[in-house]
């Protein structure tokens, strides 16, 4: 059996791995045009940032050490230009000479990764923007940065990348700016929750700016001036350019394989592509979204890796399928904690779900123990099931643990129910008894069994309409300090621990809508009103919402 | 309705809180025996050693507040001393003027909770030998220590407690020792796993003594002597006792209600007792244990949290099921974290069940980011299916994160395979693209696939004995620095990475049993052999576990 791998860092060499580990006796080629194999492209980042400093940590192997302990045929500075299908072979033209080899194949894996997405705009051809992708690019920023002591950058775009380049370009002691066509960053993330790390970003000084579609670029002075749509530019030493990624799929393209309209590769759940010799994996695939079984795009390390040991399972005679990807992602920003899992509000409402979504504002370890701090939850759910159906995360210390504890409870197709009864370690340092998670799972119980109903702040105006022409109330059951720092317009005060002696002072006839600080005080007052015969809304992530909503 | 609850800290008033959102009209009156309701017992350590420093950070609640908020009539220093069911009634005695009452209920909670248990040794009643359970026991600990001056603890009983004590204790300055009377501290780790421990208090200097049964306690001097099994004494200025705890179930067991052997109060699934109008929760009750289904008894905060609301949710006619306790928890020693779920290899032998148990050691983040440190965990599964039973993890960063997601996945019935492919949040700072919880689903899914044979340390005499008589060839595929620095006597060294090259030198008449540190590279070296014709076994946990089980 002799099989060619096309690619090889995530998922190319982790297939490679596995194979030679299943079958010791298979001949194993693997392609990459680049210098350097399975090497850490999430690191990549921080090795600018100075975080990471030895250059011989980005790389998990070399071609020596794969030849050693794998008995693969590394063949770097190579790249794959042509795949005969009839023929079953490749052609590979090596970068420096130019000369091309042919290899034949019995079975073929894909995983040429992503290219980062370059916009169409004037200006482009200009040293001083970069993209960032592979260890040259991540040496060319950094050395840019030390020759030409570079102190102000603008980063285009707000994904996953952005961020982390945000952080370590400030690290670096540079000074950034970040632009963002639409108006919010990481699409992950609903609006709302958005709102957070927008609210976060100002609150440290990054000049951010939402709404900001680039015209082009230009050299002012000694400065690179970045124009966009409402004429204004700002001006910087070196840009960097992470506005997404395609699928690098060209060559699959050209050899007449499927491919979905946004070029990513088309698999089976064997990771089969429409060739049945060859095999596709990583960043360049469409997978079904594990939720909603769509197709979907997620180029994620995680996946890539998982991919590359089933391919090779597969090859080796399994019939293991891919059960989809889920889009569990994390990013650190600064000293905050950023993570989802499943889908959002937005993938939700697109496919005309049956969903709700609760806010909930938890404290990462038991708050009399020393150095809690809040993470803020949104958790989406099926308004029949109670199925758990994503969640977006964000805080301090303890998000990635929650994100993953949901994540494992998304796979398991677990319902509301099943997290208020997760049994998760506690002891003062690490959680609290009720578990951030418990509290997601009692939070949406009520909901679905109507022991509460809900407003988002998102539809407000209506409510805020009836509350004006005096048919509902807006009831703030917060302490009376809380409501002198802030309050919503036309709001009724009385504290929660005050309700029950003035409830009498409540008209019955109209609606109350009401809101406290994070949602749990409210729910108690709503618990009460309507045992009192009140028709009341509990407010989902209360006053704190409201303020990053219109912050 | 009107109901009686007995107890108002985890169970009991969580069990009040919820019934009051759930009820607004019924009569709820909860008593307490001490002054304190709704506090931190899991922080009481924590108080003593400094970390925490304001008492009223140990109430969540007080009665006032209980009542402002939940109007429950908290009735603190009343001591239920009957319990009359045919009246459906219970005798409450003040506990200063020690007047009794009477009050009617229709439905009673109990949550009497735990009590410490307390040898039948001599010497006990010394004003220096302290228990822990309750906030009095807390101040009357501190207070000693301050007004005294202590230096010396010694600590009897290596269970949480103790050890948070241990930490707590050696926080305010006091040496300790610590005295276990079986051969292992923390007894929901197997003894490999605890050996870890015992190892980590060795080198932190900490004085552990295992195998040492308490004969009793003298003065001698100034000093309080422990004197213990083999007749030697320990002198300190303190002793606490945490040899474990006891349900408090004589008021219970006096009313006529089912208890076990043990004391503790059995329910059904509903949290009922043998008296349909009584039920019991938290500490005092026997549960079932989730994985095994048998009967347990599992003394912890989160569980009584959880009763507490399903009991209230049954009493206003909910039918909820209690589903077990599969024993999640976790401990902050110093910088270590220790924590276990499900059950562990010395239940699973009791009960003679069909399973494995594997050792892995990962990183808590990609290894190329700063700041990772390794952990261990020994992961039990059902040979057949490869369903999760039980996870015991020790480490530092981390370490409850993967203990969280293994509770999930052992409260989904995840198998092994299900592992393999959750997909869990990964960017650098994080964990690893494959993360510690996706290895163990690898490593055990080679194992029930029969990709590789596994040897324990725990039965490796009668291979010693084969190796001895040249049967068996124990191979150390190691560096050869790796080797140099120690090794298991008669080992054959042959580093994997040239183990292709040499392997014809190996007699592949005799099994081969392969280590490496940590049990990954001899499973590559493993699945070299086998595909060469061997008969080979991989040592798990490697000579890392082999160190810690000869330290
Ligand atoms: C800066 C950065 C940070 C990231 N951070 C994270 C993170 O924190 N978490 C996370 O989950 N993911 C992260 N990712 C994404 C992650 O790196 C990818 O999802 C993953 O590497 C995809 O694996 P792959 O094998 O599909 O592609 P790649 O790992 O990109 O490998 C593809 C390789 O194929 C080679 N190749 C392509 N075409 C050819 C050809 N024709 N011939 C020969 N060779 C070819 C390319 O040179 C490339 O080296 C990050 C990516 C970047 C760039
Ligand atoms: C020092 C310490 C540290 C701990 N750390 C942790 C940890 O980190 N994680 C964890 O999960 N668990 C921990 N626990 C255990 C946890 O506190 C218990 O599991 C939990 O409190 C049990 O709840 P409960 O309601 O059953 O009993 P308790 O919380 O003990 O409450 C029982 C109450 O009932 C009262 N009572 C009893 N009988 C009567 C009566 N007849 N009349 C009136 N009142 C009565 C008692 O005075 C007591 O206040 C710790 C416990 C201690 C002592
Ligand atoms: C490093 C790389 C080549 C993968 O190598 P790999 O050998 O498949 O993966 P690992 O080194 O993690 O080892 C995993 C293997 O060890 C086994 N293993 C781990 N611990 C074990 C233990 N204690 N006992 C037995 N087996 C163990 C696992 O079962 C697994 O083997 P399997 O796949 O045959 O089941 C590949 O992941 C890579 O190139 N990574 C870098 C690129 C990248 O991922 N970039 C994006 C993220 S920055
Ligand atoms: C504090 C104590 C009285 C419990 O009070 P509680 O009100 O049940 O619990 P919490 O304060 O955690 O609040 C949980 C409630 O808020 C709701 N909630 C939380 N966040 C919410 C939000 N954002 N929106 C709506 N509801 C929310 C939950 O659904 C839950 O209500 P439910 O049980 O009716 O579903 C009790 O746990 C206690 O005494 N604890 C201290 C003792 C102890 O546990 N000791 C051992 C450990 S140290």
């Amino acid at each position: 059996m002799k099989i060619v791998i096309i690619g090889g860092v995530a998922g190319g060499a982790s297939a490679a791995a596995r194979l030679r580990r299943l079958n010791e006796h298979a001949e194993i080629i693997m392609y990459e045009r680049g210098s350097y194999i399975s090497y850490a492209n999430c690191g990549l980042p921080y090795f600018i940032g100075g975080k990471i400093t030895d250059k011989n940590k980005l790389t998990l192997q070399t071609p020596e050490s794969f030849q050693d302990r794998f008995r693969v045929d590394v063949r770097i500075n190579q790249e794959v230009i042509e795949i005969n299908r009839q023929k079953r072979t490749v052609i590979a033209r090596d970068i420096s000479s130019g000369s091309t080899t042919e290899e034949n194949y019995d079975k073929l894996i894909l995983s040429p990764g992503a290219e980062p997405v370059i916009p169409t705009i004037p200006g482009l051809n200009d040293e001083r923007i970069f993209t960032l992708r592979t260890i040259p690019d991540t040496y060319r920023i950094h050395e840019y940065i030390q020759k030409h002591n570079v102190k102000s950058a603008v980063v285009i775009g707000g994904g996953y990348i952005g961020l982390e380049m945000l952080e370590n370009l400030k690290n670096a002691g540079i000074e950034v700016t970040l632009m963002q066509r639409s108006q919010q960053i990481l699409r992950m993330l609903d609006f709302d929750m958005a709102s957070e790390v927008h609210q976060y970003l100002r609150d440290i000084d990054v000049n951010l700016i939402l709404n900001a579609a680039i015209n082009g670029f230009s050299s002012i002075g000694e400065s690179l001036a970045v124009e966009y749509n409402d004429g204004s530019t700002v001006k910087a030493d070196i840009v960097l350019l992470s506005i997404g990624v395609r699928p690098d799929s060209q060559l699959a393209k050209d050899a007449g394989l499927k491919v979905n309209i946004k070029g990513a590769i088309e698999v089976d759940p064997y990771l089969r592509t429409s060739d049945e010799h060859i095999y596709a994996i990583g960043d360049a695939i469409e997978v079904n979204n594990f939720v909603t079984n769509e197709p979907s795009h997620i180029p994620l390390a995680g996946p890539a890796n998982k991919q590359g040991r089933i391919v090779a399972d597969n090859i080796m005679g399994a019939n293991t399928q891919f059960k989809g990807t889920q889009g569990t992602s994390i990013l650190k920003l600064f000293d905050m904690t950023i993570a989802a899992t499943g889908i959002n509000e937005k993938a939700a409402t697109g496919l005309n779900y049956h969903y709700d979504a609760i806010h909930t504002f938890s404290p990462s370890h038991a708050t009399y123990y020393p150095g809690a701090t809040f993470m803020s939850i949104k958790t989406l759910f099926d308004k029949e099931s109670g199925r758990i159906l994503g969640a977006q995360l964000i805080g301090f210390t303890g998000v990635d643990k929650r994100c993953d504890v949901l994540a494992t409870a998304i796979r398991a197709n677990m319902t509301a129910y099943d997290l208020a009864e997760l049994e998760l370690s506690y002891a003062p340092p690490f959680s609290s008894a009720k578990d951030p998670v418990n509290m997601i799972g009692f939070a949406i119980e009520n909901i679905l069994t109507n022991k509460v109903y809900q407003q988002h702040w998102a539809d407000i105006d209506n409510v805020i309409e009836k509350v004006q022409q005096g048919q509902a109330i807006l009831l703030d059951v917060r302490t009376p300090s809380e409501f002198e720092r802030g309050h919503v317009d036309n709001s009724l005060h009385m504290p929660l621990d005050n309700l029950r002696s003035h409830i009498n002072e409540l008209n019955s006839s109209k609606e109350i809508y009401v809101y406290c600080h994070s949602g749990q005080r409210s729910y108690i007052a709503c618990r009460i009103l309507m045992q009192h015969g009140y028709s009341c809304y509990n407010i989902s992530g209360g006053y704190r919402l409201y303020q990053i909503l219109s912050y």
